[in-house]
């Protein structure tokens, strides 16, 4: 019988670290063994964070290490795989970063699976086909409109039809600030290519700052705000809906099944947007696609690093038709675009197909992983829980 | 100026830690000086993972350690401690763990403010008065029947007015065996003392098995049923209240305002309990009493650790005069007991009082902390990003 033999961590990062809003400066890699076969997964955010969550000892029966739920299980089929994500959730309930570490390794299991029956992931997960997806260039706004405009300008030059601009000034300073970012992005941009805005929940809880940047975003025709508010802030959703015809997306923040289905029963988001390296993986990501397209809510992947992260948040709705768009990581860091071999590639029309080989389809770049690998060492109790090795 | 110079956090355990549902068996506490003074709080649970996430590396500029919003920040009144909070807030958006580290952070600060203006905490939350609260003996099953009966007469003994039992064997064997486990609860705490029951999450989000309980719960006039699911399954908790007449108790597992509120308005619990020492602390856990209060909701505080997070647990709804019932340990592992001098013991009427000195208004004994202290050293990047001290 095929069993979970190891699991191994690899936090990987940049040289230098700054605090610009962008995930791809670090990377949390996941291996796992079983017998002679291996996958790989990768956490999202905080790398020594989601070890500690591995590796910690037991605080209670509820609160146990996410390792002690995983090693020495059985591993045959899916089922397997959600028989175990059940254990993490009882056995580390208590334990914050539970889902997060736990989304790493689930994702390693599917490919694991996937390369087993040879078969992609998607479908084990039960669709028939992978549709295309159009990716948008995910990118920050510029420091200044000026800026803003170039990057739209390039990403227009690389033949993206639609393009997401995040984060920076936004919500910081004045409304008119604002107007003028947006402005440039959308005369960068042209006419055609589909604008998508992000504020990284800069608006707190505060629906009137939020409904203020309503109109200038409607005259940009974006196709969405994404995150004026807290992951949690459902009412805060829901009232900015009704407040214009812009649509709301969300839902990067959810790390279960649960809270991604309440942004869209509550927070009537039009858009959820799922990172498969939080929500505790692929599975829960699917059960969110399937939801979503029952109430009429499209779903969206979050990625903002490496491309094995990338076909980990595409297999869930890989199947979906309607679901066509895709956030595509525009300009990540040397590290995200180096450790993998594969590359999801836009076509001549501008689209990205799902792999079709087995498990995530991605060959991991063992040898530029190396070269980013932090040391690590977590001692406690007179014990080593996790040393970083170069077995990688 | 008054500034936070330092935090430190003190990994404390049992020599031995068992897989019971018992969270006394360890505690991670929290020391944070401002010029010469000093406050002390308290994180619920997996103290590895929480000092983790307050020195771990940044990851980008939504994902920074908690300390990185905390260490050098101005601390002159009840404002800075939300201003900080808010920090952490934007700066740790993407660190799942984070609410756990800083709930600690937090009442430490609390304490140490309440230490400077020689005021208990409550007062600085704007309450006028303390009001006695009547302690629940907060215990888990038996694992047979006969046990739990024995336990039963045992808090009845020692003149405890409320019970509460909970997990052990509940929900993983038959119908039968759980009703004889409440019917023996009853029988040994008598006609006269209230009956609580908590079954930690076991139903996970099937509606039907907890549904099948409510009858056997009515029959015992159990006061409520707590956490018969995740903490999200909302819409569950909504469902399973329309079920019968058993009132819902819940939010344990809230690490934010947001999802408290949400068990009231959304999961139509009755109760909402709040844990100071995940929620991020006492301000957001006095919002949530707060809103309770304007809900028709009763709060009640978690607390299965020491009186430093009973204390810190209470605060929050010490002014309620109509939110009487607390949550007590009543059997706490030796260290829970030791860390402090202090303790809130029960007056004849089986009352206690919150605490009328100072801050949180207990000493922690720091001898007996340092005899649980546990050997923890954290290395990244080269650097030592935490090394336990004896320096307690």
């Amino acid at each position: 019988m095929r069993r979970v033999d190891q699991v191994d961590f690899f936090y990987l990062s940049m040289p230098e670290v700054t605090t610009e809003g962008d995930g791809s400066q670090d990377a949390l890699l996941v291996r796992v063994a079983a017998g002679a076969c291996t996958g790989w997964g990768e956490c999202e955010a905080s790398p020594l964070v989601s070890i500690a969550a591995f590796v910690c000892p037991m605080s209670h029966g509820a609160c146990r290490p996410v390792g002690a739920s995983v090693v020495g299980q059985r591993l045959e089929g899916p089922e397997d795989i959600s028989r175990i994500a059940s254990e993490v959730e009882l056995n580390s309930m208590d334990l914050l970063q539970a889902p997060h570490t736990w989304s790493g390794v689930e994702m390693a299991l599917w490919d694991l699976l996937g390369n087993v029956r040879e078969e992609p992931v998607w479908k084990l997960l039960g669709y028939r086909e992978a549709f295309p997806k159009l990716p948008y260039a995910s990118q920050l706004f510029g420091d200044t409109p000026a800026r803003t405009y170039e990057l739209a300008i390039e990403a227009r030059r690389q033949n993206y039809r639609a393009m997401k601009f995040g984060w920076g000034p936004i919500g910081k300073g004045d409304l008119s600030t604002d107007a003028e970012h947006f402005q440039a992005a959308r005369q960068g941009l042209g006419d055609d290519v589909l604008l998508m805005v992000d504020v990284g929940q800069i608006f707190g809880d505060n629906v009137e700052a939020a409904a203020a940047r309503l109109p200038m975003l409607e005259k940009v025709r974006a196709v969405w705000l994404e995150e004026p508010f807290h992951t949690s802030a459902l009412d805060e959703y829901a009232s900015l809906s009704r407040r214009g015809k812009v649509k709301l997306a969300a839902g990067e923040g959810a790390h279960n099944f649960h809270m991604a289905r309440h942004l869209v029963d509550y927070g009537r988001v039009s858009f959820i947007q799922i990172d498969s390296g939080r929500i505790g993986g692929i599975g829960p990501a699917k059960r969110v696609a399937d939801y979503a397209a029952s109430r009429g809510v499209t779903f969206v992947n979050h990625t903002f690093t490496s491309h094995l992260a990338l076909s980990a948040s595409l297999q869930p709705f890989a199947g979906l038709h309607s679901a066509e768009i895709c956030e595509y990581p525009f300009a990540p860091k040397a590290l995200a675009r180096e450790i993998t071999r594969s590359h999801l590639e836009r076509n001549s029309s501008g689209y990205i197909a799902v792999p079709e080989s087995p498990g995530l389809g991605i060959e991991v770049d063992v040898a530029a992983a190396r070269r980013y690998l932090v040391p690590v060492e977590i001692k406690a109790k007179g014990k080593v829980l996790f040393a970083s090795s170069d077995q990688i």
